[in-house]
């Protein structure tokens, strides 16, 4: 293999889980002169902004943008109804949940943090259990991680309204939906979410930088009451702008504007549900290959039931370093970048090279997926890791629909 | 004047006090598909951009980053030093200096603002007198507008330094430098300034969207007394990361990153010194103009002491409502935006139209601010606006060095 | 002068008489990725290319595109209707008119150069008079260069078109509008051009490489009779083709056809009439400079009336090795880049530093030609060269419509 | 399958044998303000482009660039050597042979043309046959095409030289290297090819727009020896260019010198025998997919032997109307584009829907070429078209290097 020649001379391909690979359109309409941030066209596109993002998260309530990541999110949403002394409960299935709880807890916040390891959904009765002990409802917010980024379990975000509704208990409900918007079906409203974080890097198909917090009349009336809320953080003037700057509290972040706008058209234009749709069909193509690949080999997907697998991004691992070895081969060779496990093992152990991720969130396609699949399958062969034939003939025939 | 052709099809300007003209260079490097995060390229060069931008605010010590804009590091570089029932002292010669101490009071600062008006600089005996009656040292930090973006006042923020060790006070002073930085010569640490905060849409040439905070050993003292930071704000983790996440608590805006690392290599090969320099002559340009347009017409610069202009943003006013008219004039005919005035009349009051600013900080040149003059008198003179004559002649005289 | 700040770090100005600026719409057009040559989009929008081509050129007949330069239409228009042998009459007024002759002579076409030297448009007796002398019709075209971009002179084409009717001469007139269309007004049929010529990059706002050839039935009755005509230089079947290839007689030039769009969309979304008048109330701005500077010194435009100047493009002259001197300065220190002379005088002639000229033709407003005055007369003042007062004012009153 | 989701929203890929993929970052390269065509960078880049040119080209020779397309550089190449009434053989494999015949036909060439079929090479001996029969020399060159976009073979040029000298026959040797310069080896000095044409849209990288003409010192001769050369076409002045604007016979193709030398530098960067290489391996790829979807299927590749397929370009067929068929599904459900046939069946024969192409030249790595086969996979499952199982894994084994 001394002489083989590179092969990864040609378009990368960025397939982690997160940024996502970001549409031409959208970088075109970054790259601008700076636009008047007083008046005309920018100004003006706003409320069409606003709506076009609610539609997004199937909300009919408020919203407000954060220049910020996903950290930055869930503390604006932490900031706007909790306070030091409150307490939170948080049902965590992989690494964002105990970030998301630990942040909480920075702020000053109780938390109750019931672990659910890092394969496994949140279970239902236990939730319920909890809240149950809850008699004189101290519990002030559930921190639900919808898709666990590192784990890429989904969680049933419905099943915890019920459980709270079941009990009467007026927990706010508050979801995190940085790794699924846009990918997975997420349904606020319906859902009876109260609150909802997320960012513009993955489903959202714009280059990091801006970050959003969604919610109700009920979270509202949670805010009214705090005590101090900084008038950064604050989504009251955020959510109810009548002059442009107080969408931002100061200066707009102009050029992920003009990003956002387009990726939200491309989003609207597809429809939201065949988004949906698109994520689902090409998840299966990957865990066709996954099965295929997995009954020849060490490959193993993290979570075991399809039905809990998120659709936008995939954990999974090879034997010993392989799952290192992999990623590594198909990037100085192919030019495809898979992730990195996240959160599965220490820094320190050795086992922390197997585990390896997919992203296949937002602007993702057919031939994309089978570039995916087909070049993780050149790189097992060329490294003679073990797998299972027939796999990429799998993920066809759900791409082809057959 | 009906069927005069309008002559705004070309190339805009937007002469506006921030976001600033882009160089093209800039908006390049963030026109590209999404990196990884975890390693490579972008994890390579963060430690050089954490070090230029050190050099270009003239500091050995420390800098976190945010994403954000000028607002989120006001509040970043509070969050960090100031506790709820903590005392400011808020010298306010403008907009601004109100508005970083209403941001410390929502913060639940105790804030003592002195008013120095819309049109002077800070007054350093009033300072001096405010310190000294501080006998128990209550005052924890003096929050200074080095250039106020609505008046344009330079303030001297050395000054405040030697008003504090006169008196042995030990307060620390914390600097806004957002409309100043890369434009007027600021020198952190030979100043004294323990914390310094500013945006990269003005003098830092990038599409808005990161905000910074530099502070020395004195601030990390007061930060580590602290009851509580919140993870977002802390600036430990982002000022001393040994992971790429840490330096910005989460996900990196990319994009931003990229055009930032050529910002600052523009500045460098430039050298700050001659950015100063430049900025300086500049100015003086449009400050010959005004002179000239003033000996024979209303126009006022807000600011009557050479010495105390800022070189990045001029505030001036017309009569009447001829700022407003003008603005709208070369804005529609020529295709040149000019700043809206900002604070100096309420929004009701009729004599809000007669304000308005120049931007003239970051990418500008000599030709730039000839066509931005230029403009402005085409524009007097079309509408009827009286002025001296000569003004151009001024500025061009300047511009040349005779 | 030696320590002053060097001004050129802003936005370049390149203000030379082709390129001409490019709008930012157009290079964004053009940066996408390669799209599919035989069917969807791009192939679609052909008719509407060629419609608001013809549109442009105030023409119902024909027009041909060629991927290439000036020189490539002259020697595509010439090779449909000249022979070796062939006659032609080439009144020339600069350097281009010969340049054409040369071309035609180079194809084995005899030429009868009248030379009208580089100050002066075409006399149309002279052109009457060797046209009458042609009494048995060995003539078969005129090449008339409409803007002659090194003398800046505006031709009278339908002058000469008088001159051929009144003789009953049945010569094609053949007309160069590569300097002027799209900003000095042009007829195409109402002044009965047979054939024209234009380039992309100048009045039409698009990089260099595309060129286009306009005839009408005459000229079409004259390729119809040629004994030979190259396939890849014959326009009958890119005038009039039915499949994408045949417009270009082979691969497109697929990037520049989305900029064309543009910039075509630019054009006809103001209006011709309004593209036409924008271009002379800047010109007489400069003119208006121009003169004043001329008053106190030795700047002198290169054609004396008014009405013989293009409004593209102005060749002009200061003395010794001024305009070199004020050219190089201009550039090193502001960033705005002039044309140098063409063809005033022999590479060995110290005179040849004395010329220089400004190109303001395509995508250019109001505060981009006061930029250039602005910037011209700082250079003067720099280096000393003695230049009359009032030259900015003067111009920006044309500018206001004073 | 009425309700399945579109899968094509992601980054399409456009699999056409030219124009092909751009890298990124010639595209950003080419998204620039209009340069100085007079003095500067662009000026002093030439050198080093016209060096890096003839170092793909393998030549120590002459080149000329033109504005143009592949047909632009066969008629200059051809206007350099032949005139009226000079004898060409044209040995043709495909549709483009017979397409640089007729252009030398229309300069009014006679031309003899051996047609070698749509699905084989030349035939060496067929060639030497008629050389040898062409007793008085009257051939003055041959017309060769490297690789026949069309049918995918790739010829053997070198052995077209042995032919002739084996004959002591003076022909100029002149090779059509447009679809296969920077993918098939190719060494003009080693095989003694007289005169090479190609273009800027396949190997190497850029929009299309430029050509490319090499010559030697043999050609050369020729050229002098010529009675009329038109000054458009006239390689001289544009292979020894003393001024910027010889290179191109007036103004340069700005914005794609800037992508070329961008395109060149990756070329010479990966190694031109690395590129090779890679095209090598590529191609296998996707020959060993369709051996195995031809095992089970109606799959056939235009070219049988394998030593005689270009690497660039595959031309293949399915049965009835599934070529078209499966273009047009790959194109709509998966946003990959598939080129057509051409030249393989007449306009109106119902068969030339069996017929389509895969380009695969240029800026191809192993994660697109897998994208390419699992789409095209993933349509013939969706759409019925029986083929052999097994393909994808095959492909997967060629560029795993196993």
């Amino acid at each position: 293999m001394t002489n083989r020649p590179n092969l990864s001379h040609g378009r990368g391909y960025l397939a982690i889980p997160g940024p996502s690979v970001m549409p031409d359109a959208v970088l075109q309409a970054m790259h601008r002169a700076a636009p008047n941030i007083y008046e005309g066209e920018l100004v003006d596109m706003m409320p069409s902004v606003m709506a076009d993002l609610k539609r997004v998260a199937r909300t009919k309530h408020y919203a407000a943008i954060y220049i910020g990541n996903g950290h930055a999110a869930w503390e604006a949403a932490l900031s706007n109804v909790i306070s030091a002394g409150d307490h939170v409960l948080v049902p965590a299935t992989g690494r964002f949940g105990h970030g998301w709880g630990e942040m909480a807890a920075a702020l000053g916040a109780q938390t109750q943090v019931i672990d659910f390891g890092k394969s496994a959904p949140m279970d239902m009765d236990v939730i319920a259990q909890a809240l149950a002990e809850d008699k004189d409802h101290r519990i002030k917010a559930v921190l639900a991680v919808h898709v666990d980024t590192s784990s890429s379990v989904l969680n049933n975000i419905k099943g915890i309204r019920e459980a709270l509704d079941a009990l009467d208990h007026p927990a706010l409900l508050m979801a995190d939906c940085i790794a699924s918007l846009g990918c997975d079906r997420f349904e606020m409203d319906d859902w009876g979410v109260d609150v909802m974080v997320t960012g513009c890097q993955k489903g959202l198909m714009v280059p990091p930088g801006c970050s959003f917090v969604f919610f109700n009349d009920r979270a509202q009336a949670v805010r009214e009451a705090m005590p101090r809320v900084s008038s950064y953080w604050d989504w009251t003037p955020r959510s109810t702008a009548t002059e442009f700057w107080q969408y931002w509290c100061g200066t707009a972040p102009t050029h992920h504007i003009y990003g956002l706008r387009v990726a939200l058209d491309m989003i609207h234009d597809e429809g939201i549900e065949q988004v949906w749709a698109r994520h689902g069909v090409l998840a299966r193509a990957i865990w066709a290959a996954c099965d295929a690949w997995s009954a020849g080999g060490d490959l193993r997907l993290n979570i075991t039931d399809p039905a809990l697998r998120s659709t936008a991004v995939t954990a999974l691992r090879l034997g010993g370093a392989d799952g290192t070895r992999l990623r590594n081969w198909v990037e100085q060779e192919l030019g495809l970048t898979l992730g990195i496990g996240l959160g599965m093992a220490e820094p320190t152990d050795p086992a922390r090279d197997a585990y390896f991720r997919l992203g296949h969130m937002g602007h993702v396609n057919g031939q994309m997926i089978m570039g995916l699949l087909g070049g993780m399958q050149a790189g097992m062969s060329a490294l003679g890791i073990a797998h299972g034939r027939g796999a990429l003939d799998a993920a066809a025939e759900v791409i082809g629909g057959a």
